[in-house]
Order: structure tokens, then sequence, then C-alpha cells
């Protein structure tokens, strides 16, 4: 392999030189900013043996490096053993971005190389501004690996499939409506889609294009008189095809986007964040560009009472196959080898089991005992460990149902529990209550929100370190836009209708690892003179570890939170269960104190 | 008066038609950013007669329009009434821009003048992109009242004095060397200060040119090699010349900062939201910019030990002041009529009995009853109200010593206290109580902790409409930059050594008003593995009203902090009040409960 990358490498190198280029700047990402790659798309692989999900890459004549964030080190480290590429450790103290390495590596007046395809608007404004402090110029180049990856995998193409109404709730042409509504409240003619979950709910088409997300490859063009999908037409069944028709969607190859800007004339509202740089280079200067966040970002964000009900439903199902899991995972572990690769393939199947389950909405999380710490880990069969009856264990997992997507973290213990466990894990769940009772006001963001989650750990000298809450899709990405609830500033505030993870936790290297993830939606609370109040509804039902809870560590509300929430569990999942797993579900859901 | 601003108005009007321009814009503030103007700077007011302390003004050939926050809707209603001028209600739904409102009533081509002293390079270059989308121009004309303002007053020419070394800690010298550092570091040659309180602080130097903020008029420049203070000579006595001198600081006068800047080569750091875009208007095309926060924002927010040992030495003194006022005002009210007016003078009063008063740090407000609620309410003889023994008394006051500046609000019962009062005042208390106790890791923002000091009045579907918390100066301006705690975004971190304010309020219209401010500083705690933690310190001490807590609606934590507040309070005032005060604070510090 390190043979491989190293003639990668040169090939590359050379089509720099005939490119003109003294360097050239892989951005890691495909023409959507998507999170999961089509392997077309996975060039920062190709080039570096870096298997990752984030970095980027920048080679010069002599150098290549590869920039990745905390979650990867270990593995970058590892998988580059032997290159000469070297590690850029991301938001590290003292580790330069990418423009000021360059800055510095390069001599004034050095050309780089781009293939502005791979850049969002954001991305290519902020990267050419870091290298013109440093009087180093740009150059669009195109995919320079085009000539030199020879088995390189064609663009998938998986047949689309139609989001039947009863789920979607809207039609496409509803859909559609909104969104020229909200081109002409910005007074513009056109807007583009361009990320591939807009772009699923849009046309409430899905995919199977990449891993987890039911999404598939393509551009939008909608304007006041005009709806194209750009996509290969091979994708899309002949009654599907129809059904479009009808409804007056064009239907033209995915690349063809490029030419269509080109004879486009008014005004287009482009997403920074989500178009690619390449599109806007398309378009001519006399059009009007509108800069505004995707308008079915913001619209699928807020999802509406019919996916709401179906998502309540969706969360019924997930917590049956949940409890299922669990009731197997206490018996089996008693009795026979039982490894963290098992736990994700039974996660899957018990998901299996419930009607409309298309698959897990993101790479199931294991981590038994000091794994359970290391917190983007990626179980495979060659290092999963076994799980014993004794300690703690992580499981973060999540289904694509056709009616809404679920994501659910719980902790459990095997065994005996400890007082610094037992103090952790109701510090953590001190948190998760916490977002779960919040009651705020409109506009209110989730940096606003997000010290709920910490406080008590913090109290402690405790933290972790990611994010408390992302948005969730419905039928789509299990990390979706634009809310979130993090210490970050996020622009966006938390709406009723927005469906969200809350998601704090609290790990211990060497140790163990604590996370409790349930899903909730923003809903709508008492208006009162001093604003219109919003809450939070929990949607996940899945009991909490009551053996890993501190009861004198919580106050009066936060028991009677637990309680009704295992009452709940109770209620709703036990009329689905047999007599055996409904008694491991009263025993799971005893009531605290 | 409405003549004379009709007057005014025109003779502008003719100016703009010989400066070439088809509107101007007057941006209300100075060439430094200031919150509180030089009357010479007051333009808004002169051509408006709205003296509110802030807005825009935008004329054309015919119109005139003011742009206000809701603090001065009213007044400015007021104030406008009779003339042509139109208010535009800021922050409003449906209210345009400047920018904007340019865009429409001008017409494609046309030309806005501006004189870009009196803009911040940020505003310039966010007004400029507002207007860029209209087509609309841009023309620097320089200062159009000059020749129309006959009776302009002067810029002041007060004499500066020495803030000596014992109340500074550092010396000019010293503090010239940390900014040094920081421009090594940012690979420049030379920064320039342009904030009065920069300024002042830098050069240990206080002066009395606007009111409340002990500051000066002039500019800094300071590279590896220079320091030149640009101030008018006449403002500085002649032993301070020549201390300056054996500084090596060289003296050029006000206005030469402009001609000096076109001669600079090199890198310099510029705060573009604190400097004015004459500035770099100033500086050749050569001269290589680098933006940055202000260096000695950044060094002066962090007190040092030294400074914090005199603030605290400060706040017992505006304690006893506090305890003399209230000892006063209890008395007083029960036998003689006393007006808003007259607290207010006596605030004042009280604390000139005090070591190094220089006077009052902001305008101070106080509210009885249904004045309370009107959040920047100034209190002038004819719009007291008489003060009677009931209901209650909301007073915001601060002065300025040489030892440090103080900002305190509390609320008080003159008489019998209503159920509702006790549970709102409690509910504010709580949040108040919450900050103090914060602990949270470094780099935690303002908007992260903003939400403990409201989450007990968001629970009652209560809030309140302003910040939590500003930085508060060393004997320097009230409000500091760069941190703060508000629900909007400030980058800054709060950071051991900063000094803030820490107020929560609730306003019912038309009944009273609450606030509870104390003023605060970030204090180291402890370094776990999760990170090093801060705290905050109470820096202020005086009593909290007992007869409007609601014990019940405190957990145990809270009261404990109430106590030993209260406690710390005693002990560290009653040594300096007499046997009758000393009863008296005894009594309004009894214990909780």
């Amino acid at each position: 392999m390190k043979q491989i990358i190293k003639e990668r490498i040169d090939k590359l190198r050379q089509q720099m030189k005939l490119a003109g280029v003294n360097a050239w700047y892989i951005s890691g990402t495909d023409p959507h900013q998507s999170e999961y790659l089509a392997e077309h798309w996975q060039a920062r692989s190709f080039i570096s043996g870096f298997t990752g999900s984030a970095g980027i890459v920048v080679i010069t004549e002599k150098e290549i490096v590869l920039w990745t964030d905390s979650r990867y080190f270990l593995q970058a480290e590892q998988e580059l053993a032997g290159t000469e590429i070297q590690l850029m450790k991301m938001k590290t103290e003292g580790t330069l971005c990418p423009g000021e390495w360059l800055g510095i590596v390069l001599d004034t007046g050095n050309v780089i190389g781009v293939d502005s395809s791979f850049m969002s608007i954001s991305q290519y404004e902020s990267f050419k501004l870091d290298i013109q402090k440093y009087k180093l110029q740009l150059k669009h180049t195109g995919d320079l690996l085009a000539s030199i990856w020879g088995d390189r995998p064609p663009l998938p193409d998986q047949q689309v499939y139609e989001h039947e109404l009863k789920f979607a709730g809207l039609s496409r042409i509803e859909k559609i409506a909104k969104i020229r509504t909200e081109i002409s409240n910005n007074n513009a003619d056109a807007t583009l889609i361009t990320a591939l979950d807009d772009l699923a709910w849009t046309f409430n088409l899905r995919g199977e294009d990449v891993d987890f997300n039911p999404v598939f490859i393509g551009f939008g063009f909608i304007s006041l008189s005009e709806i194209i999908l750009f996509i290969n037409l091979n994708k899309i069944p002949v009654n599907i095809q129809q059904k479009l028709k009808n409804d007056g969607i064009s239907i033209l190859p995915y690349e063809a986007i490029y030419e269509e800007l080109k004879i486009f004339s008014g005004t287009l509202m482009i997403d920074p964040d989500r178009a690619n740089q390449a599109l806007i280079d398309s378009l001519s200067d006399l059009v009007k560009i509108v800069y505004t966040i995707s308008v079915p970002t913001m619209l699928k964000s807020i999802k509406s009472e019919k996916e709401l009900k179906h998502i309540r439903e969706t969360m019924r199902k997930d917590g049956i196959a949940m409890i299922e899991f669990l009731f197997w995972l206490y018996q089996t572990v008693k009795k026979q080898r039982v490894t963290e690769y098992d736990i994700a393939q039974k996660l899957d199947y018990f998901r299996s089991l419930q009607e409309g389950y298309k698959g897990a909405s993101f790479f199931p999380i294991v981590g038994y005992k000091q794994n359970g710490a290391i917190i983007h880990r990626s179980v495979t069969p060659a290092t999963a460990d076994v799980v014993n009856k004794e300690g703690m264990l992580l499981f973060d997992s999540g289904g694509q149902y056709l009616s809404g997507t679920t994501d659910i973290t719980r902790t459990i213990s095997l065994g005996e529990t400890t007082q610094q466990q037992r103090m952790d894990f109701t510090l953590v769940l001190k948190g998760m209550i916490a977002i779960s009772k919040a009651r705020f006001p409109s506009g209110t963001r989730g940096c606003n929100l997000d010290i709920l989650a910490r406080k008590a750990l913090w109290e402690n000298g405790l933290n972790y370190g990611h994010g408390t809450s992302h948005g969730i899709g419905y039928f789509l990405n299990v990390h979706e836009g634009p809310a979130n609830i993090r210490q970050e500033f996020n622009e966006h505030s938390i709406k009723p209708g927005m469906v969200l993870s809350n998601e704090p936790g609290c790990y211990r290297e060497g140790q163990y690892g604590i996370r409790i993830e349930n899903v909730i939606a923003c809903k709508m609370q008492e208006k009162t003179q001093f604003g219109q109040f919003y809450g939070f509804e929990t949607l996940t039902i899945c009991p909490i570890d009551i053996n890993l809870i501190d009861i004198n560590l919580l106050n009066a509300d936060e028991t009677i939170w637990v309680n009704e929430y295992h009452q709940r569990c109770f209620n709703e999942l036990s009329p689905f269960l047999n007599d055996e797993k409904k008694h491991f579900l009263g025993k799971i859901t005893q009531k605290l104190g």
C-alpha cells in the first residue's frame, strides 16, 4: 500500500507540473458538501490512504500534508506511517491552517491549484483570503486525479425511489410551492438545491448512493417558471420519470447543471455553505446572487405535525427493538461469547424486525469499558473486544425507517457499579434531563442552552469534548442543519418542530465512556407578556440504566422526571412485548427511591 | 427650536448640493467610537434636536430620517415632533436599515456623502456593502456641518492628569513594552490606539473631556521604535510633558495623526471596530494591515492582582457609601419629601465622602414604582417623582474612584411587599446567584453562561430585555470590552482577571422594575483532567433587600449564598460605621430562615 500511495503521489506531482501549479489542494469533500462520500469522490483516501471521514490534503512539489481533527489523530498516524505524508493536527495549539502553511512553504507568486467543485463557496472564499495574504495565486485546474485514478469507482447508479406521500406529508409540488414563496420573498428568480438531503426532501425521493444517508446524487434548480432535477436518467425508474414529468419537472443529466447555469439570467439564491464554487463560476457576470441559507434546509428542519406523528410511532418501534436488544444482551453476555461487533450487528438485527426499517442511520458505536471513552470508535470484527458480565458498555446507534430517523445512545452496567461510575453517570443524566426540561423564549440559540447539559459536570470538574445536540432528518441524514446545541455559536435559533439529539457525556480515558442520548423535538409552550416560550418533547422511548443512577445526586424534580419517563417507556412499549420481555421491561423501569 | 432645526437642515442640504451628494449620513459617533461624546461631536443632536445617546441620521434632498433603538422611541417621538424628521425604530419588524432605506429612496448611481472619520472601519465596510447592492456610490465629503454650525462648541481643552503608579500598577513604559510584544507576535511593525479608554490606560493618564468616563481626546501610535501621543499640547501640564518626554514619548497635535499615517510604511495592526475609516484612508497602498482587536483593549480587560486589590478596597468604600445612603433613605422617606432626583444626588453625595472619589461613573438611574420598569430612565429635577414609604425603588449608580470604577443596582421595598414582588425579586436573585456561583472551563463565552441568569425567570415565563453583564474598566469606562455575558454571541471568552457586572432583572410595565447588580471578577479555580476551570469572585459589598426574598423559592445552596454574602457585608463594612449605622447594617443583613 505504501508503494501504491508513493506512485499515486508521484503521478499527481506530474499532473501538477502539467497544470502549471506549485501545489494542489484536496478539500476531501464532494460537490455537495456531503458528510458521507460516494467512493467515486474519496480522493483524500485515494491519495493518502487515510480512511477517516474528515481531512484536507495539500501537496506541493516537495511535501504532502494531511490535516485532520482529534477524532482521527491516532488512526491517521497509523495509516500514514511509512508514507511521506505529514500529519497536521487541527485545532491543536501551534498548528497552522492550510493557507498559512502554504504561505510559509511556497514562494511569493506561486500558484495553488484547486478543483472548485469540491469547495463550498464559503470555504473557497476563506481559503482565497488566507493565501492572498501571502501573495499566492489560485488556479482552477479541474480534477487532476481524473487521469491518474485508473480504477476509480464510477458515480453510483443506484435507483431512486419514491418517499410515499403518506410518510412525506406534503407532495413535491406543495414543497416546491413553499420554496417558490421564499424565492419571491427574497426578490429572487430562482434557487439552487445542492445538498443531497435537501434534494431528496424537495422531490420526495430517496436513494442509496451513500452509506447511512438515504440520498441520491443530483442537483435541483427551481425558478418561478421552471423545475429541473439534474440526475443521471438511468437512476430513475420509468414510473417515477412519468410522475416527475406530470409534476412539471424537467430531468437533465447530473453534470448539465454547470452548462445550464451559464445561460441563466436574473437573481439567484445560493447557500454559500452548501453550494460549490464551480456552480457560481458558471454564472454570467450579469446574474445577481442573493446569499441565503438553502431554502429546503430551513423548511425541512421544521417537522410538520404529520411528520412528528410518524416520528413518535418510529420511536416506539425503535424502543421495542432496543428492549429486545437489551433483553438479548443481558441474557447472552452471561452464557456465551459476545463481542462489541456482535452487539453492533444485533442492534441492526432487532431494528430490522420492525416494519419500514431501511438500515442503520450511521456507523454504530459500541464501546466496552475503556473503549467507551474513544468517542468516534468504529467497531470492526478485527478490533472488537469481548464483552463480559462486568463493567460499562456504551452503544450509540440509529435506524433509518420510512417514517423517520432514530439516534440513541445508552450506557449500561453489566455488573457491579462503582461510586465514581454512578456519580459520573448521574451528572451526565442531570445534564440530559436539564435539556429535556428546558424552557426558553423564541430566539434562543443552541449556544445559549448548551450549559444546561454541562452545568452539573462542570461543577464537579468534568466535561465532554463534543457538542450536546445535532439536528436530525426525517428519513434523511442523522446529522441535519441548521440548528444545534453546542458551545460554539450558530445563528439559527431553536424553533418548534425542530428535531434534535440530546446527548451529554463523560469520558474517562482508559476506564469508560458515558453518553446518554435521546431525541427531542422543540415544541410551543405558553406565551406571556415576556415572550413566546418553547420547550422540548422527548421522542426516544427507552429506559436509562437505573443501576447507574445515584439518586442522592438528583433533586426532586429530576427524580420525578426519571420515574415519569420510565413509566412512559413501560406504558408505550409493553403492549408490544411478550410476557417475558414485559417482565424484563418492568424490572428495568422500576421507580427510583 | 423647531424653526432652528429647519434652518439647520436647509443649510445642510445646501452644503450637500455644493458637495455633489444626494444624501448625507451622520453616524452619530465620534472619531473614537465613544459611548459618551464631547459636545463638539454631538452632530446628531445638532441637526435633529434628538438628545438620546444612540442613533443615525440620514438626510436626502427631500427627506431626513433618524434611526434609534427601543430605549429612545418615546423620547425621539417627543423631540422630533414638529420637525420633518421621520423616526425609524431599529430592530423592529419591517424597519429598513439605513443602507436599504437609501437603496429604495435614491436612484441608481446616486451619491451618498459621509465623513469617514465618524465611522469605524467595520461600520463603513458594512454600510458600503449595503449600498453597493443598490448601485449607489459613496463619497467622502469631510464634515459638512463645519461651515454651518456657527456656535459649535470647541474640542474640550481640559487638562489631563497622571493616574499615579500606585494605582495604575504598571508604568506606561511597562504597558508599552507589553503592547510591543503583541506587535511582534503579530509580525507587525506598529499599532494604533484609537479608543479613548485604551489611550488613557496605555499612558496612565486621565482626563475630563467627556461626562462619566475619565478619558481625554487623543490618539496613540506605537511602533517598535517610536511612541507618539497625538493630543493638543495645551491639555498637558508641563510636568507631565516632561515625564512623557523622559519616557521617550513624542507629542504631536491631535489632528496630526492623519498626516503622520501618510508617511508610515510597514505592517500596521488596527482594530476595525475601534479605528475610524479616515485613519486607514490615510495609509499608503503599500502598508500591510493586520486587523486584530486593539491590544490595550485586550490587555486592560485582564485586571492585575494589584488592580484587583485596589478594586476590592474601592468596593468597600462604595459599600460604606451605599449603607449611609440606605440609612438616610429609610429614615428620610418617612418624614420628609424625597424625590427620585434627590436620591440620585444623595448617591453621589455619600460617595463623595469617600477618598479618591472623582464623580459618577454613569448617569444614575432611579426608578420608583412603575418608573423602575423604564430601563434607561434619566432622572432630572423636572421628571422626578416623589418617593413615599411604600412600593419598590430601583437605583443603579456607580462611582469613579482613583482606585477603581463601581456599578451597583439595588431594588428595595419601602413598605409592604406583595407576593408577586417577592416572587419576581427572588427569581431575579436566583439568576444573580447562579452567575456568582458559576464554574466553567476556559474558553467559555458569555453567551454560554447567560442562561444561568435567566433560567429561573424563563421557567416562570419571565425575562428581561437587556444583557446580563458588561465588562467594567479600572478607573475607566463603566462599559468596557471585549467580553460580556449576553444572549448574543461575543467571540471573547471570559478570562481570569476580567471584571464584569452581574445584573439580571425583571420589569413589569406600569408596576415596578427589579434589577440586582453586583460587580464580579473572573478567577482561577481548579485544573482537572477535563480542563482549567474558572469561577467568579463577587466584588460588590452591599446587602440585598431581605424583605423582598421569598425563601421558599431558594434552594439550600442559594440560601447559604445569601447568608454568607450578608455576613461578609456586615464583617467588611461595620468597622467603618458608627453604632447607629452598624445596628442598621446588622438588621438589614439578618440571616434568612
